[in-house]
């Protein structure tokens, strides 16, 4: 039984040397996108995993399904044609100067793929859970109807679901967004989610977290975790909790509700190398928990050294391994000499 | 007087150290694209330049305009806005392995620039010389119109007109392409262009030349050269002369025809650093010989230098100082140091 | 009407990679010098600006030039000749181990610029302030002749006037020092240094302040500035205030008096990708500010913000924007990816 | 039906940007090793290859068996243990300056390997070619074993044979060498061996071809190869011919016979990138053709192809496409742009 | 009169750039290894040092040599011979993720060096000090009795011995390593180790201290130094008091006692550039305090600040002046810029 | 017995990665310089060599004085102090496009060196031969007295002393160089010097030979050989004979003459790495070969592949063995792998 998620993937070029955009002659390029990091996170912790896309007909194309094939994902399902692989610029920050991504992801393959691309009643056959993130219905029309069905799919079949909202301004509006969670909610079993995703996507209002400043007020999420689950019946709704100090340093914790508990995770202070994953590799951790049936305090704490760990490595890619997660769950915080 | 040069700007992102795409993590990024390059390279030899195009409105615009001014490019009539940058990737070869270009410069902003977006009254006063490329027209409907209307234009204020052929299959099919250089080409003054483009561009077959085989046949050039001067009433036909051996080694000459005289430059047995920009920066050496009345065979040997030089400069910019290419063109061809 | 800043440039040379000296085969190489930096500061914020020096003949006198015209700063009254370029070697520092620089910058070009490379009366046409630093009369006989020859041209043209202190003990003694600011202090409006440059420079005691060892006494600061105010007749005094930690973590605020009242603005914490240029650009964000008629506490923040800014960023040059400096100052301080 | 290899992995450590082992700082890591070579290649043009061989249970054994992923080999009878990975060091020279090989591969996993590790059975169910190389048997006692006991199974199958001779003398003597060969030669259909090989090998002289000085004698190796066919029942013999110019430049052919004719492909002239891995490729491309059925003279010019592409590219594997081989074969040697 | 210091130099490979291995196609390559650090930063300071190990006869083993000359240290009693140089792979964490340390050391020149390989005789005329650690006893059988002998020798020899515990748990057993502690003690005159150290290699336990944790116990400490200096009848006992908050940040302090008093340095808060070598460094500035009489305060601190500086700089070497090491110590933590 | 040089050392900057001066951020740092190139090459080659010098009492003069030790150079001698290390940028040249060197050498150290640095005395004892070149009198009038002291106390001790001319025309005039070279000829056994050289530093004019065109005229080098060696009573008149068909492809042979036989090497065609060092490295090859007796036709072939291989590594030192000379003078130019 394996895991399915879906979605796009990208290069992400990033300068050198943590120098800006305008002074970069030298990029580092990075293969990921969202929920191809859900993927191979998932996998590389010891889950079978198959990814679906649609990757251009050319070298890109190419090296991105290769990038899949090195971290044990199954492939056998992406759809190959259209123009072009989306990109996004990333310029890393430091200290008081904020990173900037530049999406330049219009009329990816996968943008532009159409459903007759997909066969899910074969994608889903051995699988126990799908995935994808807000990201995918948002890149067109035609996506926000292969995720419908996609899920609309997978409950046929009595797979478990789960959705990151992952709201992205520059890709839809707010009313876009609700008219299409509308639809897909019903058939959601898991949700992950900030409070300003909640309340753009889904229009729940919370009270006393501020994103943009670093603010977090947990109890407020518990209030609007709690009318998550009674609406939309769900098992299992979560977040990460990243109290962003500077562009070098964040803290880091995630909480988790079950429709019994509330699990809040320890906090890690991280010295940011790459935020970058972070929160995709959130959902990973905590699909594999779940699919293992750790119980809500080890999933919690599983999926929160799953996320940490991320963001101390370059690159999209979560390269980790499930017992340094564990290592790291269980304490090992003081970055000792493994000899 | 200065000369006014239009097109489209580029990043190419080029794998570092020789390496495949498939290998590359690190890209080197160089800001450039065929006009630009002919701006930039007349600029610094000592006549004045405008470059026209549309930008833009982020950093990548901002960059891209800072990289002409620091050649001395003005800049003050570059439309801003659009959607990206154009962008290219490009595999240097080696060998007998070819050299690789994928372009992904759909949706531009100057591929989606509007006619009104330019004012050539205004663009041309005080200009002596309008040079584009036939990648320009090429870049979509909008584009072919505002090309029309700029040379329109400068023929009206009697500046001098120039065409560098530059046909590119993947912009537009050879039909398209002959129904707009029909429009173009009467106002025309200096055409520059291979067989193959004159083939496909203009419908005017010459034999024995085969550049894909890197077989070369001047003579049949001459009667080419005759004819388009004949029909399209022209002042200067020319074209650079390719001989491939393999990826890292080429020859390297010129010809030029000016009615009278057909002067075929000395030959350079070149090992290519970067073999980008070599047709452009020969744009560049005629257009500033002509702007400096040079005659004919000065012209056609400067012209060689400065092309041949740009050769052996990584990136897309051809930055050689005026004098280099004097004591290039006087035969300094041993390459000892300079103390 | 523009800004016109006069100084040295010169190439700083840093080991790769946080090397040591002894180590570093790879260095990476910057230009500037400090009153270049206040000139492409203040001309990337959004006024113009000239530059005024004079550059070798050779190849780093027009690349040093080139990258003046990238940021978009007046260049026309540079002279040329001369034996070299000035240089500088830079070690970062980590941690506990501090910084060094190496100078080379005896016998420059500017060092030895003569009277007669500048015409002032030339250069402060259509100007509305000008500005150098003490290092500036620092490096000969000649140069304090100029320095001071420009101060009494441009009170006589009515331009506000403004010097940083910057004393460089390896430049000048004490007593030269303090015999060249005699002579120019009366020519100046607003004055930026700190306490041991004061106490150096112009003879005038504080108490508290340890910059050794990163204690700050603002109080003593005030009283400072409360004599200067007087002795001098200026219309702003004005500091940087730099708390090591280490070399790596810096607290970094900025006093500023205009005679009313002292200004103290917030406090950033930075961990510092490469501190040079700090204080060049507090003084480009202060001149801004003036020019456009900030008021005290706006002017006060906006060059703290920077000046911060610029710690971030590796290079001699402070490439920011406008927008980044207002976001930053609004409290934009948590580094959260701008997407 | 798929292609069997097995062999040792490595790590080679290669100098960057040229330089000697005794001013390299900075290495490049790349792995690989003659037979993963001979499967990620044939692979690559479209024949499923499973690799065999034993990695260590760390980073480096898990990375190796992820790039052989990445090539879309297969990897499920890969034994884990042992001590270590081979390593060796690879001093890329230049011109006169010849390149240098430190190999230190004592004690690797693979070479302390049992045969109880491998299920030959197993491993050749659906197999239809099974190759190796003489490094492999030379590795160690245990693998002579391993690699009889192999082509033993093999030929009990019915699975074809190959076998590249490639002596290293630092491995085994001579004496030991045609120990070991005497007992493997009855088992193999196609053998690849230079001159040099064969006679120190198989015992079997050849005149005329001097492997040292560059001088090849093709007639000399058409009588050996003659022979060899008759000793042993051969179906096929090939070599490559390489001429060694310099470090920098070769000239490439091959040679194939087939107990009928004698195929001598197109020489290549070679600017060589990397040299490494050409006569593996010629391995792979010579199985994927004989698998494949091309007939002889394909045979021998698609595997000259496919080997002297290699030879342009950094790194050990060889990152062609299918459509790259061929087009090289049929002509494009003239390393023209590929838009 | 010099010190002598006896043990295995190594390559330590490391992933460029924060990488990963699993990540990294480049690595950096460092010659060091534990007492070499102490023998070249002992000469650095200023006191003559001799190394005693063995090198292959190959071009490692060569670059090893010059990289000792290259620090003033002497080589004549290196033997040369054997099969390989040991090498480590070292992948530098970050944050909450350690680092990690890959020895390939097996078979090494000097794990395989005979006693006759040096003569201590000869070795030791017009030395006064002979210092290894315990990772030197650990490497073979062999260098078991050589080390043995050696301290053997020094004492006949009047020279003042030293040891620096270093258990490694790869290299050898409890049992293994008490029984040949138990044979060298009775040579020691001054003792470095920490309380794992202490308890595992001399059976002596402690409390409250948990090396893992992070957590340290001062007092627990001098309970155990004051034992072991009555048991071994030592001159002093020393240790290095790491407190590990993260990969990236670390307390470094150290611990002397001479039998008289307990001297406890300041504690340095320390941004790990390289925390490798900060042990060995100890060792070095405690010798070379001790060689100078610099009275166990001055000695204390001044080894603290050596060995603090080191983790500073990337690479095994601790490539510091003197002056460096008395200005930290005396207060000099701010990292200011040195002009 | 050993060998003595005495020159000025130099940090030579170069753009990596074969750029031009203007696009340069990245530089590679080699310490270097003429005289200590000769030094170096000789103490690898076998034979013992002390160097003489002034370095400045800073960071930079330490590490040249280390780049010596590395290297097994006695450095007893250097003396200490004055302003600056010399510096020089060397850019790269490719193909038709020269190499450029520009000089920051003025006020260096050594130029400002006093006779009273250097006692010749204590020098000369226990030496055999001393050499300079023509740069190092050039440098300041206090070098030409030092060089002419040298060359007497030279003579004085029975030592064996050659020149190699080298004229650098930014040093000196003409008539300085001559009025220089008529004091010190008469202590000179062995000359070495090309034509160019000779013509303008000796006034001896020969025919044929165009070094800047690259045509070479041996036979008229003879006719001058001989009157050199008539003039000057030398024991031996030597030159290198480059041959510049391009900055990147240059021929190499080397002529010596010892008044009875004129030995032509072997020619080698060399693809340049780093030029630099070439002739220096030949006045190494000749004194090694001199000094241990070769014999002219071996001492010729032996410097002649001294300096051809110095040609394929970058760097200034000639970073090889004795064996590799060895091996390619006895003809291995095939650049074959070396395992």
């Amino acid at each position: 039984m394996r895991v399915v998620t879906m979605g796009e993937m990208m290069i992400r070029f990033m300068p050198a040397n943590n120098e800006r955009f305008e002074q970069a002659v030298t990029y580092n390029a990075y293969y990921g996108g969202d929920e191809s990091i859900v993927a191979t996170t998932i996998c590389r912790l010891g889950v079978p995993v198959e990814f679906v896309t649609k990757l251009p007909e050319n070298i890109f194309g190419d090296i991105a399904k290769r990038k899949l094939m090195e971290q044990g994902v199954e492939t056998s399902h992406i759809a190959r044609g259209g123009k072009r692989l989306g990109l996004n610029f990333y310029e890393n920050g430091a200290s008081i100067r904020p990173s900037q991504v530049i999406y330049d992801r219009g009329n990816s393959a996968f943008a532009e793929a159409d459903i007759s691309d997909f066969d899910f009643d074969d994608i889903f056959s051995n699988a126990c859970w799908f995935h994808t993130s807000g990201i995918t219905p948002a890149l067109s029309d035609n996506c926000t109807k292969i995720v419908l069905s996609a899920y609309k799919k997978a409950k046929e079949k009595g797979i478990t679901t789960s959705i990151d909202l992952n709201y992205r301004r520059k890709l839809w509006s707010k009313e876009k967004a609700q008219a299409c969670m509308k639809k897909i909610m019903p058939y959601i079993d898991v949700l992950i989610g900030n409070e300003e995703d909640i309340e753009i996507m889904l229009g729940l209002e919370a009270e006393g977290t501020n994103v943009e400043s670093g603010i977090l007020n947990v109890d407020g999420y518990k209030v609007v975790f709690k009318k998550l689950m009674e609406i939309y019946n769900l098992k299992m709704v979560a977040t990460t909790l990243r109290e962003s100090y500077s562009a070098s340093d964040n803290g880091w914790s995630v909480l988790v509700y079950d429709g019994k508990k509330f699990c809040h995770s320890k906090k890690y202070e991280l010295h940011l190398v790459d935020r970058g994953g972070g929160g995709a590799s959130f959902s990973a951790g905590l699909i594999f928990a779940c699919v293992n049936n750790y119980g809500i305090e080890k999933t919690t704490e599983f999926a929160a050294a799953v996320s940490a760990l991320k963001q101390t490595i370059v690159g999209d890619f979560n390269l980790i391994t499930y017992d340094e997660a564990i290592s790291l769950m269980n304490g090992n915080t003081t970055g000792r000499v493994q000899r």
